[in-house]
């Protein structure tokens, strides 16, 4: 059987896969989730149509998104992923021993059960005894941590899908706010902000929104070729250190995207992209 | 009409772009070639059913191919490029002053004529009185100039499609030790690589057997959206000055994605790339 996953990137534009198993499709209680087997880029896993994380692929995104912020703090000890119920960001900031609790927040039970049961490279972080997961919308739980109701955060990242659905607000200066008002001092948020190709109004709004939250803003890029674009942007927001000079320890296990060259390398932008963000 | 072109990247993955209008498509003597109007990345050059360039993501591909060659050596002069029919490649040389003599070795005066026809933004420079182009094998040519019939370069950069047909022997090593022969002292070589996420062992056997052909060897990336795997790599080979220590000039023209901070940053390497070149 020649069977091809096809996604719309944009209206204009789609990627396409070649499927060997379809391992799980159905409608969980928020979306509609699918595990796929492909050729190219291993396990695969689907919300809405839309390309979460490939399993070849996957390094270049949460190994950056986690080891920047986490290299880049002094001491990172409680650490938070809104979204990622894969499970890749947890396991990377597990190769941090400073940090003892790591609080997972998807809205969507259905995202971890397909990932422990098909992704365990992922998800294999998710069981250790430093995790805890809860299924709660993140502004709500970001709140309860910004008034005192739960203990703030070192380190928090923004691992969500697309700007649709629940994770619209995930990209709003509003939440940026909250996140602030939830971490230590020193504490630091990212959030993964699209690709400077095909969604330039979101890398400069959210940059822009994250700049005028924190005071120290900075943007840097990885490579996700699942992704519209490729080319991927994450906006950082920090109360103390600057990424630029890290005064934490890098990640205490093998990494097959980052390094600590990279960590700085990615912070130097395409002109384009410094363009973008009023550079 | 809902027209949309679809290349298949890898037998085991496409890309897709609506079209607005195909503006030509024809047989030339050595492949099939199109134009066509998209309406993510505006027009659009392909041959024998693969993406060469499209009009938005260009820069990011031809700014990095030529300026890192460019502004590391001391004053280029003398400069080829072996394909590139387009004129991307031949623009962005003619941004450096020093450039006295820019010759254009393209085996298809038809690829010359539809770039000067139906992509303006990149054949600009093709009129230019310091530009030669020639119609005629990149193999056979650079052999005329390692033999003393033609002078010596300074710096010659290989802007091939993929490694089939007639640019399989752009991809060698005899080719490589050709080119160092045409080269002045001083002179380097860079050549577009293809991607280190599906196309490994291309990656690894061109650094291989530029770093067997050149006293020095370094690989370098850029992201170009609309290559299968969007990170694409250019292996550079050297007589004489460092890229990681510039000696000549960055382009005196305004870029969209070539810095002279991005051209050091280029040089850092992901974790898994640098154990494709044995890192």
């Amino acid at each position: 059987m020649d069977l091809w996953f096809t996604e719309e990137q944009t209206p204009l534009l789609t990627i396409g896969l070649k499927v060997r198993k379809v391992l799980e499709y159905r409608q969980t209680g928020y979306q509609e989730l699918a595990v796929l087997e492909t050729e190219q880029y291993g396990r695969m896993l689907v919300l809405d149509g839309c390309i979460q994380t490939t399993e070849v692929d996957e390094p270049s995104y949460h190994e950056m998104l986690v080891h920047v912020p986490m290299a880049t703090h002094p001491n990172p000890r409680r650490v938070a992923v809104v979204g990622g119920g894969d499970g890749g960001s947890i396991r990377e900031m597990l190769k941090h021993p400073s940090v003892e609790e790591a609080v997972l927040i998807e809205i969507d039970a259905g995202v971890v059960e397909a990932a422990k049961r098909w992704l365990p490279s992922l998800s294999s972080g998710l069981e250790d005894k430093r995790v805890q997961i809860v299924h709660t919308d993140g502004k709500e739980y970001m709140a309860k941590v910004a008034q005192g109701e739960l203990p703030p955060f070192d380190v928090v990242v923004v691992d969500s899908t697309d700007p649709v659905k629940a994770a619209t607000g995930l990209f709003s200066e509003a939440f940026y706010q909250t996140v602030r008002q939830a971490l230590n001092p020193d504490g630091i948020l990212v959030a993964q902000t699209e690709s400077p190709w095909v969604n330039q109004d979101l890398v400069t709004g959210t940059y822009q929104a994250m700049a005028r939250t924190f005071p120290l803003a900075r943007l840097y890029l990885s490579v996700v070729p699942t992704y519209p674009g490729g080319l991927w942007c994450f906006a950082l927001g920090s109360l103390g250190p600057d990424p630029l000079e890290p005064q934490g320890k890098p990640p205490q296990g093998p990494c097959k995207y980052y390094t600590p060259e990279l960590h700085k390398a990615a912070f130097v932008l395409p002109a384009f992209v410094q363009e973008l963000i009023g550079g």
